[in-house]
């Protein structure tokens, strides 16, 4: 099992390609069963806000999702990046790139959905390498690791069933695909959204664009993950985020099937897109 | 000349009405050419971080826009909350609210936006009474008025011109309303947009989204008015906001035509929704 990282949004921290061959050192002692793990150099390059210029992201996101010797592409980071490199990607992605599996969340999934869309790959929505960077983040490169190697049934979101389709993005980085030719067809799955640091105002705002736009298609449901870190809404909004949820899904007629458990944080299950062929 | 004012987002301070009389009463010295200007009761009501809950902004706009004694319908503030009242408003017009000037920004642009793609009235996007909680906001004001009640010429930004539609909004707001059944064809429109307090990856983030949705139309061009108090990017963004417009505007093969002088400022100009039918 061969799985390469790169970052499509922000750039990785240095110290986390040693933490994560440490850490699938202890998981699989025995070396025959030891992944090979490889950070793409572009993973650590700065261009403003960037690892890297749009050239250099995209780049090596195509030589790692191309590589025929390589089985995942795991998505370092998030922050901030993936939207623009679509464009650049998606019709430069060979047959290798669709026997693949590519897996992140936050700022990734809108590269993520763009490939759901497109029918490339096996996606999932799940932990990345910079979790490494959150108190406990162990737990969650293990459960992805565990995942991608193993396909482990105990890492997805206990919701997760056989014969029922699922997604799960960011809140934001899903309302900033509604509209734009990236948007899967989300009909029939079970969606699950989580959201940190935005202020209540701004989940409704984009709760609202996403349960009003015909193009997600007819949902099965949606599942609202974690929403952390949110700041105080000044004045106070009046509702929780699973009122706000609930208000959405109500006015659309689509069906609200409880919390999810993923999140930004360390608990972050993983989330299949569409029916997961282990 | 009869005004009614309405909050569909968040609540105005009760202050807000006599500066309002005061200017107008200062403008129009002679009783029979001022104006009536009423502010509707719900603009003052508090429903969490509403002016008052989704039924009561919505009963006001609609018994504001379908009197048959009021000319134009001005929004009274921003914030947020005029997208929740679309689907309720729009089948509920009738038409006296056809015949009226809606006029906003901000927020309010998600309604207009709507106004304008159902063909409801003239829509302008310009200041709003609560442009006088900003020092100087007495000249946004004055130029309101002068374009609601006299149609004032000087009061239009500079580049708008006879035969070429044009349309204004703040990019957040207009980002948000992209996918959903509420976003205007802007085809052969000049799209004016300006931001406030949104770092550089949000502002690039929803231009992205702008410049990628089909169901805009094929822009006549888009033209950034200010960026104001955008906060830190962290790390530096690597580019300004001009330079974020025109690689969304390359990368789309849209015209990028330079400033326009709107923002979230006392200098706030009038840009109409269309052709301005005086």
């Amino acid at each position: 099992m061969k799985i390469g990282i790169v970052a499509p949004g922000g750039r990785l921290s240095p110290e986390i390609p040693d933490k994560v061959l440490a850490l699938a050192a202890a998981m699989y002692p025995d070396p025959g069963r030891r992944p090979d793990i490889v950070f793409h150099p572009q993973c650590f390059e700065t261009s403003g806000h960037f690892a890297g210029n749009d050239a250099a992201r995209a780049r090596a996101f195509l030589e790692i999702a191309n590589d025929e010797g390589i089985d995942a592409v795991w998505m370092g980071r998030g922050g901030y990046g993936a939207f623009r490199l679509i464009e650049t990607v998606l019709p430069r992605l060979t047959a290798a790139a669709k026997a693949k599996i590519f897996m992140g969340y936050s700022d990734a999934g809108a590269l993520l959905g763009a490939l759901y869309g497109a029918g490339i790959g096996r996606v999932a929505h799940g932990p990345m390498p910079a979790d490494l960077g959150r108190d406990g983040g162990e737990a969650a490169v293990r459960r992805a690791l565990a995942f991608l190697i193993d396909g482990d049934a105990g890492a997805l979101e206990p919701s997760v069933a056989p014969g029922t389709p699922t997604a799960a993005f960011n809140i934001t980085i899903l309302a900033h695909l509604v509209g734009t030719p990236y948007l899967p067809d989300l009909a029939h799955h079970v969606l699950m959204l989580e959201e940190v640091a935005e202020p209540m105002y701004r989940i409704d705002r984009a709760l609202g664009q996403i349960a009003s736009a015909p193009a997600i298609g007819r949902l099965a449901g949606i599942r609202l993950g974690r929403c952390g870190g949110i700041p105080a809404n000044d004045p106070d909004f009046g509702q929780g985020e699973e009122e706000v949820a609930r208000f959405w899904c109500d006015r659309a007629g689509i069906p609200y099937l409880g919390r999810a458990d993923i999140g930004h944080d360390t608990a972050n299950k993983v989330v299949p897109f569409g029916l997961w062929r282990p």
